[in-house]
């Protein structure tokens, strides 16, 4: 029915998340993609920034412009970069739109953690205060209740959700964690760079950002919060990323050391229990691979116990459960829909 | 022995075809790279622009000085883009440095061809009278007399060298070859372009240019002037350049229409025959493949008979055959070396 | 409302195109699998052959029994490696059971024809007589009142949906025509085969099956069939597949010799005229490249004009508009569903 | 000089580090291969096995005979499987021949330990006692002198060459090593398997054998070997083992933590202090990657510090410098040839 469906923007429409909530609301039954803006401006359609949606999505891009969203759409998605979000969210909000902000402008609770690690002042603290962190399996009811969205990053979200039941069962020694990630290459976007050429990706395999990747305060920022119950000693991740050739996906190997005996089964019991309600974990018996969750909201993760240390291995698609479907998944919430809407 | 050595410098450092030549080079025994330039400038090492090099060649980048070069090396390799060549070219013959020039600004050999397909008058018309086209297979004596080389480009080596027997020998119906070609990235050069970014090229094939790709005249020159000894009428091809997902190698699917009834092991003969002098020619009787001669010298040909048609499948690196490696076959030819000195 | 949907069987469960089907039809509103059968037998759940559709498709593997299909399913489809299905399909359809068989058994309606190519007698002539080729865009209305579908090749689909305007306008010569075919690597299967290990075909591009590939004559008959109406000379294609170190696509390369002068926009028309009512074409005015049909029931199409000849450059999905995909959209037209249905 | 070369078997030479070896010896000024052994017997030539020798090694496989070889070789390499070379490798001794074994079956000590992680008994114990384990940088002398060479796996080359400075120093904690490995697909040999075609492992990510990799009581027995002149206590690592989609090439990621407080420069100057007199190894300060030493026999390695952990970023070519580079790298040691012969 037409008043059951919401009309929402799709601000920053073209990089590879916009495009995959694209193709995801196309089968949407809730939503309506009524506006798409781009920096480029109103010369082009939707299906020319991405041909794969031609005959899915029929909509001309527009320059932003906070009012002609707010007429037209009760939500945004922002696939901005960062640091661009803070101009538009406080616009947006201020037109009653509510926001899913898919960069890290929202995701840091301390300003000053936010200004060290992305090299700029954050301008809109009061935002801060009221957004919601956008990880539907740990913040479900905050999340259903929210006017903005921070939507996580593809690594932390890898992480958190692969940490979490471990933290919260206060099982491991909080500063034993080291979380070696690998990732396709998507993941570094569609701006043209040497790095993530063709030739330099394929057929190579690399570490970046060793000790220093923004994701990093992230994690430590969600695990510790989620760790507070029982012990208030904050969790301080050994974080490190890899490119790996291949489009979608990311791989989280994870090693912590237990604080005391405790079985692979005991273990995996945990995290079938802890996440007991969330319809997109799949806590699996077997080797997760990134294949088996690409294109999919899934999130697989697994335990094993090697030489007395906790293994976890755990994948994702970093572009859907990752950035776009998660974002979706947070949308249903808002809305009051089935929390799988669209992410079949 | 020290006075058999050859100081060569190498001219536009940055690129693919530049790292093949170093890679090369590095192991030739009749060649010392004495001078590498790049617009980058002075600030970087050879090692720096290409990391795999690290070990094998202990250089400082400069910039372009003709001067400089003419004083520390009698060859230059130039691996700069189109019509940057034009400027090079001259300034280093007229101090007495023979030039091997990778670019396509020496390939054509009627000046209004130049002008119609790369958009900019050629201003070196007496450089491009001498200029001798490096296809050793056809030119070995002209290539050993010469001081001015221009490299052939990637598609036309392959196209030429599976179709020049048959056009010598008057095979086949001039209007009727279409060459459907195959390349891998790196053929697309190392200046980031969204068209080139690992995500757009992974999982993913492609046609480009059709009809009207750069090196369709090169091919029609070449093979007009192969089949002129029977012949006057002019080959023109139809030519369709692919992109297909993988670093390297250039895998062309050629097809002809023959004169008159002819048998496949007339053709692989005639094959073989033509090219009996050329160590690096491989006439197969299995079917090529790119990884076949990836990182070799070697161009790998056979031929079938399709309901009537001929079909020629041919292979060779682009990066080597097709760029680097028939540059330093070149040379070998020219400083009176073994053909295949550095190139096994 | 469940009266409206349908039980489905899956035999042969264990290929690239079931698990296609199995991911497609989880999310279809018309069918319900109550079935799936592979010789592996019973030991194993659908995950664990797929561990992608954990959570998706709940259901044990069963070893082929015809009498358990017909009690619990109205629909079968089979993914059969040819050959298997001569005996499966008559014992379904005696059963009362409709099939869609995704072999290349009931394509070629010259038992002849499919002795000569499959090198096995053809066993069912009754069955084959009553076959419906599964090609929607072409024999929409035969689909929907048929029993047994033979669901088309993944090459040939390419080819036929690429020429059939062409062929029905008599607009081209008959015997000019050349399909340069290149697929991704699904398309060869999952049983393991040296040519398709991961280390064979990766940074590789290969030719197989030069001018005796067994998709040739069902390309050749159903253009004949196609083209009748004009003229009663046979279409004889020139037909090259290759391998791309891709896992999904085709794109084909279509080279024709016009019978009279023709523009490219008359030819694009001619096309959108003919497909105007097939949800799944799109006749594009760029080039289309494999990965904007990838996971999509898509095919992509456009025409040039180069030197006189018509070059055709079309694209799809192997594993879903070539088998998995056309099989639903086959299914959804004998149910009187929606075409598009599940295919979203 | 022809007394100066040395004739060489290569026994097992249908493999991938067959076909390296066969690579590298064919520019081998000092080798000469006069024997090819496999399995598939004399119907085959090198170049059927291998097309891309074609023109660069000219000779037919026989099957194996002890005789024969020790007639006609030195020095034999045997690419055989695990266990296999259990009963090739007596024989050839007995016959005088020198073997450098690139299989598993000699580089565990003890022979339990060898029985617990292979599931077979030792059947050579003498030849186990006199076997030299062939990693150059650690025990030049030793393989110099040796007539049997354990050549080392690729994994445990990458993990010892990363972690031997450090053990050695007695600077990390023994109980905290944890080694996060990735391989290229051709690790897992030319065996048609299910897990290594390549729709598997495309555009996939995955771990396998984890806690259970046989490279693992390797790792652990050459680095306590190594660090016994300092402590006594043994190295037991963790070890996980991945697999990403590429041919070649193993990324180590390594953890540690230190036993004081050291700074990363101070680590990086110890590398190039312990491989001061290895040419093969790299000690860099940038972000070593796969592709900068594929079909090198280099080792890239750099150190960083991150939260108080010593972090080793470490990279080899699997099938050169983890497998046939360094059993040539060997052979030179062992003819008293220059250490880097044939492997520039």
């Amino acid at each position: 029915m037409a008043d059951n469906v919401v009309d929402v923007a799709v601000v920053g429409a073209s990089g590879y998340a916009a495009r995959e909530l694209f193709r995801i609301l196309a089968r949407h039954r809730r939503a309506r993609v009524t506006v798409a803006t781009s920096r480029q401006g109103d010369a082009n359609r939707v299906e020319d920034l991405h041909p794969s949606l031609r005959g899915r999505i029929a909509l001309a891009c527009e320059p932003f412009d906070a009012d002609a969203v707010a007429r037209r759409a009760a939500f945004a998605f922002l696939g901005l970069p960062h640091t661009a979000s803070l101009e538009v969210v406080p616009a947006l909000r201020r037109r009653g739109v509510k926001v899913i902000d898919l960069s890290a402008d929202y995701r840091l609770k301390d300003p000053q953690v936010y200004a060290d690690w992305y090299g700029h002042p954050h301008t809109d603290p009061e935002g801060l205060l009221e957004a919601v962190y956008g990880l539907p399996e740990l913040y479900r009811g905050e999340v259903a209740g929210a006017s903005l969205i921070a939507n996580p990053g593809c690594y932390t979200s890898t992480s958190i959700l692969a940490l979490a039941p471990l933290v919260a069962a206060d099982l491991i020694e909080r500063d034993t964690v080291v979380i070696d990630a690998k990732s396709g290459v998507s993941g570094a976007g569609r701006v043209p760079k040497p790095s993530t050429l063709y030739s330099e990706c394929n057929e190579n395999f690399s570490a970046y950002s060793v000790g220093r990747h923004r994701h990093t305060p992230e994690i430590d920022q969600v695990l510790t919060a989620v760790g507070r119950n029982r012990d208030a000693a904050p969790v301080e991740v050994v974080f490190t990323p890899h490119l790996a050739p291949m489009d979608r996906g990311i791989f989280a190997t994870i090693y912590a050391r237990p604080k005391h005996a405790v079985g692979e089964h005991e273990i995996l019991d945990l995290f079938r229990s802890f996440y007991r309600e969330s319809p997109f974990v799949r806590v699996v018996d077997g080797l997760p691979t990134t294949k088996d969750s690409a294109f999919t909201n899934f999130f697989d993760v697994t335990a094993r116990l090697v030489r007395g240390r906790i293994v976890i291995l755990a994948c994702l698609d970093n572009l859907v459960k990752g950035a776009a479907g998660v974002a979706v998944q947070n949308f249903n919430l808002m809305i009051g829909a089935d929390e799988a809407e669209g992410l079949h």
